[in-house]
């Protein structure tokens, strides 16, 4: 049995997220199938991020055990080749330990969330950024942006269905971006809660519209209290960006 | 009647093209069927480029005659409202004299190729970029670029269906750079024949490939043979980037 690391981009429009759901077609699904067709083995994909449905992801991190004799070219290209035509494509493949584990081997996460800040809807990047048409004042939101990093209760940014064990984690880092139309928000942590990034972006939204205060931000972080956030910022423009370990 | 000038975005992979067609969607279609819906008003919108089917525009510019009095903004906004869901989008509009033509006042047009040039086929980037797997020599493509540009006979870079008058063009501009994964192309001309662009970069990727040498390039655009030629790079690396008035 051979332990393999995978790094894998794909495109989250038509997938219900990276976990197997009942109701529809995850990232762990089409890649667990195109193993299973390639090998004759039914084995599990573990990631270092469940992305939510509609999340993309640049370069996720995930691990399976595989019996059957194979190099890491064979598995990258064979995988590949079954995928089509699904949105997913293994881009590296390399032999691990044993004991290496995508999800509890991670140090760290990067999230990059992207927002199209122009008065006019997309049509290149439709479903791949959040349009928002109101100018941002992307000043402003690195100054809010400053009080979320670093060792925090994260319970106002934290979703209703989080299993996290404890609301407090670090934020190492959240940079703000301004590059042509777009808006860029890179967020690096070693772990987050459920939907902490979108939540971070809404409100970073909110202070760029000038609806908030960079310190309205730090208040809503010190009360601890979800009620006080807007929405969530919307699935489409956030990738899964990269894990350290 | 007043004569608009838009400027248009568009994903051309539903698309038989800019321009309408019996057998199928057209850019120019949605844009008409938009307008009329707005005002009633049935006119010809007129473009700097007709791109082929599946071929993108980061700014296409056209021109159109309207006769309902209206303002810039409220054109813009009343397209794109009802343009939705096609994957088109009017960034600008601004009125122009009603001698000012989209096809005959434009002095240059700009385009830009994307080539994705990694072993692993795309997945975010699928529709919107030729996956050449081989490495590309971004060097050697950049030689055999030099030897097209300025004023020559383009007849082995004519599709069999170019209506231009005479093969003699002038290119102004042919780069090739490299960013990360990504080899971009970009062309610049007062015109261009049917599917030149298309076919350069083809011929730029079997010198990228090693296939041909740059004096090869040069050797072809000698000889006037259209035989001596590959295969047109395909369409879904295209994007008219803009036009000069």
């Amino acid at each position: 049995m051979t332990r393999w690391r995978l790094t894998v981009e794909y495109d989250g429009g038509p997938f219900m997220g990276w976990q197997r759901q009942d109701h529809g077609p995850s990232v762990q699904q089409a890649l667990e199938e195109a193993l299973e067709r390639m090998t004759g083995e039914r084995a599990a994909f573990t990631a270092a991020g469940r992305t939510d449905a509609g999340v993309h992801a640049l370069a996720m991190s995930a691990h399976v055990d595989v019996a059957k004799a194979l190099t890491a070219h064979r598995l990258r290209e064979g995988l590949n080749a079954l995928l089509r035509p699904s949105p997913v494509s293994v881009l590296d493949v390399s032999e691990v330990a044993g004991n290496w584990h995508a999800r509890f081997s991670c140090v760290s996460r990067r999230y990059l969330y992207r927002i199209l800040n122009r008065r006019t809807p997309p049509a290149l990047e439709a479903g791949r950024v959040w349009h928002v048409a109101v100018p941002l004042d992307v000043e402003t939101m690195r100054e809010a942006a400053a009080h979320l990093v670093g060792r925090h209760d994260f319970t106002p940014f934290r979703s209703a269905h989080c299993q996290s064990e404890s609301p407090v984690k670090t934020l190492d880092r959240l940079e703000v971006e301004r590059a042509g139309d777009e808006v860029r928000i890179a967020a690096a942590a070693r772990s987050f809660l459920h939907h902490q990034v979108r939540s971070m972006v809404g409100c970073l939204a909110m202070v760029g519209r000038g609806q908030w205060s960079p310190g309205d931000m730090k208040a809503a972080l010190d009360a601890r209290d979800r009620a006080a956030l807007g929405l969530n910022a919307p699935p489409q423009g956030l990738y899964f960006a990269g894990a350290v370990y």
